[in-house]
């Protein structure tokens, strides 16, 4: 079945370029992404799969492949969802929905998959498990559409779980991993910090909001510097300090903002507990009203030691030409909402270098001229597809 | 002449306050009162004055009044501006001008004094020196209009200058002084942090100037907790802290702005070297750029104690029915740009009460509901009028 | 009487410098003075007064003079302990009491009031009221004799109380005075902060109170900047801040102490509002445990406004060649337990200059050099005799 | 050639015991274990070696064992200061030189590789290379042994090197590795604050230290919560905090001192260099005199990966029944001066685990409880035997 199914993604890498370019000139914000949903949905039309849309909180959808031969079952996961940037970039198919842009590589993440879908359905008498195609939808946006998507319950059966992302710091050829702890959970946070206002002559007559805050953000700093284990990751930032006022009066209330990062749940939970603790002691310090709204999104994302084995050892053994270099990631500071799949469900998430020929230093994901090497959808097809084949051989 | 001039006042009472009334109803902002001037003008055509017009950098007016007899020279002076404020009085005569509204009394500081020269003008023939009338433009606003006139050279001629406000928070009858430093200095200041944005995620890419002004406002707390001494008076205060951004994004650059008081010039000195190498310090400390504007505005405002015990023994003295009560003040927070005169003539500001009748606690000026009892208008042209009839008696 | 006085007191002026100098060589410290003590009552032995000795919580003694003619009944005290510090002046009559030394003048207080009362003593039959002498103990320490005298009911017939203090800023002849607020009352206070202990490289295994202490000192800086009025004094000082340690390891615990100074009872209320709450925030905010011991222990010392008035008139009416000048001097940040005497009952605290001569600038009362003009003594005991007469002539 | 090494480590178990317990019992401080250092000379009289002594800085001893076969260099070491703690243990070898205590367990370091190397000496004639063992001094105590013994290059020819450390949290039987970075580097700094000195109750006169002293601590964290990549490891602990003082008295000067971690160089400078950018702030911004000593120690401890995979696969293979289990270790926070050796020549450093039997939670190495599992120098000796045996065979 490996050799068969090379062959016909090298014969489709035209189609997956065609279909990817199609997404890129269409793109849709996270959850609202209908007419991509509905193209995929085409897509399977007529297709010997069992189909579920709108699946968890948006336009979520898995397709459901059974091979032939009972054996076990995995998720190929795929994200849809493009950004609310105004694409810069030249390409002929740039962005007709001014403003939205696949910036992130999600065109491409579909239109790899979709092809390799079929070539998978194709295969289905020499298929020995099920796979299961996870479209989905707002990975962009917290609270993303993969927590739904698991909450629904139609992954339950799932043994193991796959996903790529394409990386435009190495060049199309190279797929990189990374065991264990790889790309950090998110939280964000406001606080609205109420003192009194009044005249900046007077200020025993005030409670004045800016210098509580300024007291905030610099004791704040101790929550990374003497309260994490120096051996974890986390950052605190605060991104937002919204005092604006008149010079010669205190104001009444300022707005403060931010964002923590962190690679395990533990870290998470000593940064959400001293942040909790600091603003109950800056209200009685200071005698402001805080008001703290402190949202964890997305998980630090694991990726199972002994999967991302698998992966790496089935990619080095693959011998393949498209597949030149396997290669170990640093963890990365980013965060995905793959996380919530893998908290479930042992897998592994890997990376596709994509950067585009030529270009000394790409620009990277997210950036209005984000742009990839095409030939990065075959190596994407293959990694996946080689895992494929490996996973019901060996497993 | 006292009799006299006091008999003539209380005869045009009604005057000063339909002067008062008009005015009130047609604010003009600082520096923009070319009706008011125009009015002011007016009045004084065909009376036998000299009159001198568009003194200093604005509407600034100087009549002269020169008695038949030799002597002294002195300079009454009345500001006639008004501020950016929507009026929420239902008074009769509230402004027609939407936005801008005489809330702080110059309409009747100009009314009284209109009347007062006029009557003086008549009084000529008793009148043993010069009297010279100083109406003054742009009060309200830095740089004021006082400094120019003082600058413009045409009252280098005054042996001593007179000045009073109305004070809400004392009821029309009572009259205020305060020896020596009477009212505070003030600076103002904008701070610019340049750091160097980046991502939330990657503090160490960037330089987060959020937390660098954090330390600024705390640091900079000592400059009155540890530099001033403890029995002068100085206020620093940040109004406005403008670092509004993304929470997962460090900003470049922020924006901090305040104001500063003093009773002198020795701690106005202080509280300027002090902030100047605070920001130097804080560019060292934390690699930010920054550009800070220190610019101090109306200086502090010394009332000649001689000048102070002459007004409040001849008011005492007085034993007017309309001047009931001769109370000192305290020091005030406030700022004026009479304190330009004082600086070079010997001289007095004191304060008329103006308390609404059959209120508890009145709108302090610059309210948008401020308000008056009119019976002030006749307290303060009889006041002035005592201090002028006892000066060319006794001095 | 008066002429009499003054004529005793010139040819007594050689006793009061050898009873100054005998009290100079053997200081004793606060609540440790047996032998002045003893001095002093053998000092009235034999003559026509009640003396009551152990007065208050020490060796106070009050010495009851009692005129032939109905009157009034005014204080004057002078205090009588000294100081732990080792003189280093090379005067004749130097310390003999090794580290204990009159660096502060009560010497020489003592010396002009005893004086002062034999004299008043012989004048009884012209005595039209009656004059208690509070030779008072442990001015130099807290909590003070002064306190309890007052409190032992002795006092409580006083219309009025007096007393001076040496003042090295000022030459011999001049007196000086301030109405209402004088010297600043005082509090201290020592703070434990309480963390938990650990290694230098395992900050979050730890809790670090040397941080949590440091960003005490940080806050605490806005209790004087933000929390009180700008004209109004305080003065907030961390003099210790005890947290010696190993490099590498956390401490436990560290202890700072530190004092605060006020003008008025309403300044210290703030100021211990804020100390109180700071530290409850504190607790909170770092996870320590705090002991906070604040004490205020001086009152700030209030001269009555009509008595120094009172003084003032009388001593430049008095023409006398001995009181050259009488100056209104700055209110002083120094403590004086007197305030506990005028809270009580009204009266005026004032200074005698003693400035040796042929200096430019003295050393200050607690120098281990501290000196003083001899004259002085005369000059305090004519003016305190000045003010005796005046009194009970007037009031 | 293993079988025989391994056979008589076995039986000559005691004997490393016995030995233990003699150094334990006389520990000697760094760079002062001039008894320590003649037992092992003496140990090895007689026997067919090169020995160099007083290598380096101190006592080091370098004892060279030439095989009878060509072949590689390795060098072991094991070092044989005493720390100085007050023993707590009741062994009843306890230490005699009271106060100073072998409670890093050098003893059993020192007491297992005499014995291996006795043993190699027997086997010379099987040995296919030499085999250079050191026996290093003052590890415990900055600049340490380490150091200037592989500066006086007699440790020149070295292909590899190999030592390692007793660990109480695992028991007998474990051996713990680590890949990459393993042990942190250090750093440690003092710093004075200049101010100058005054009254507590005039603050403007002053310039007090321990306010900067605060400012220093407050800002300082931001050296890690900003400018440390969140992916790698930093620390910065201020553990000395020295300002104590009297209450109402601003002090001159502070000393401040404390200690720096970090897993690579690059860390180390960028601490280095944000510290010392720190000072230079403070200096400015408070008007203080700062002196910063900051003396980086010992460098972050590297075990070359092939190396380290040699150690791991060597003991794995190894089916020895003292050597029960190879576990990954952490990266630890504690420092070695063993990383001079691997700075110059690729090498491994790893853990034997020594933790008693029968108790749950070990005291830690330089607790004054520290005690061994004796089973441990077996385990010790047998594991190196074996890292020696295969290098010669592989390698």
């Amino acid at each position: 079945m490996r050799n068969e199914l090379m062959g016909m993604l090298e014969a489709r890498k035209d189609e997956m370029i065609q279909i990817r370019r199609y997404l890129h000139e269409y793109p849709e914000l996270s959850f609202e992404e209908e007419k991509t949903a509905q193209y995929i949905i085409d897509f399977y039309k007529g297709k010997d799969v069992e189909i579920e849309t709108e699946v968890g909180n948006g336009h979520g959808i898995v397709v459901t492949i059974k091979g032939d031969k009972p054996g076990k079952t995995i998720g190929l996961r795929a994200d849809f969802d493009a950004l609310p940037i105004v694409e810069e970039t030249d390409v002929p198919f740039k962005s007709k929905n001014e403003g939205v842009m696949h910036a992130c590589g999600h065109d491409a993440h579909t239109a790899y998959l979709l092809v390799l879908a079929d070539c998978l359905i194709q295969l289905k008498s020499s298929l020995a498990g099920t796979v299961k195609i996870i479209h989905q939808h707002a990975e962009e946006k917290p609270p993303g559409g993969a927590k739904s998507m698991v909450e629904s319950g139609i992954l339950d059966d799932l043994d193991h779980v796959f996903g790529v992302h394409l990386f435009p710091t190495e060049p199309a050829g190279t797929v990189g991993y990374r065991s264990g702890y790889a790309m950090a959970g998110r939280a964000s946070f406001s606080l609205s910090i109420q003192g009194s206002g009044g005249h900046g002559s007077s200020p025993h007559l005030a409670n004045d909001p800016i210098v509580a805050g300024a007291h905030f953000v610099t004791a704040a700093q101790t929550i990374i510097s003497r309260r994490l284990n120096p051996f974890e990751t986390g950052v605190f930032t605060i991104g937002s300090f919204d005092g604006k006022g008149t010079p010669n009066v205190i104001k009444d209330r300022i707005e403060l903002a931010g964002d923590v990062r962190y690679m395990n749940d533990e870290t998470e939970q000593v940064i959400s507990r001293e942040i909790h603790r600091m603003v109950k002691g800056l209200e009685m310090e200071f005698g402001v009203a805080c008001e703290l709204n402190y949202e964890p999104d997305y998980p630090p994302l694991y990726n199972d030691p002994e999967m991302t084995d698998f992966v790496r050892t089935t990619l080095e053994r693959a011998d393949d030409p498209e597949i030149q270099q396997i290669v170990e990631f640093p963890q990365l500071s980013g965060s995905e909402d793959f996380a919530y799949y893998t908290r479930k469900t042992p897998g592994c998430f890997f990376y596709i270098g994509c950067k585009p020929k030529g270009v000394e230093k790409a620009y990277f994901n997210h950036h209005p001229k984000f742009d990839i090497d095409e030939e990065a959808l075959l190596v994407a097809a293959k990694s996946v597809g080689q895992v494929v084949c490996s996973y019901f051989e060996e497993k």
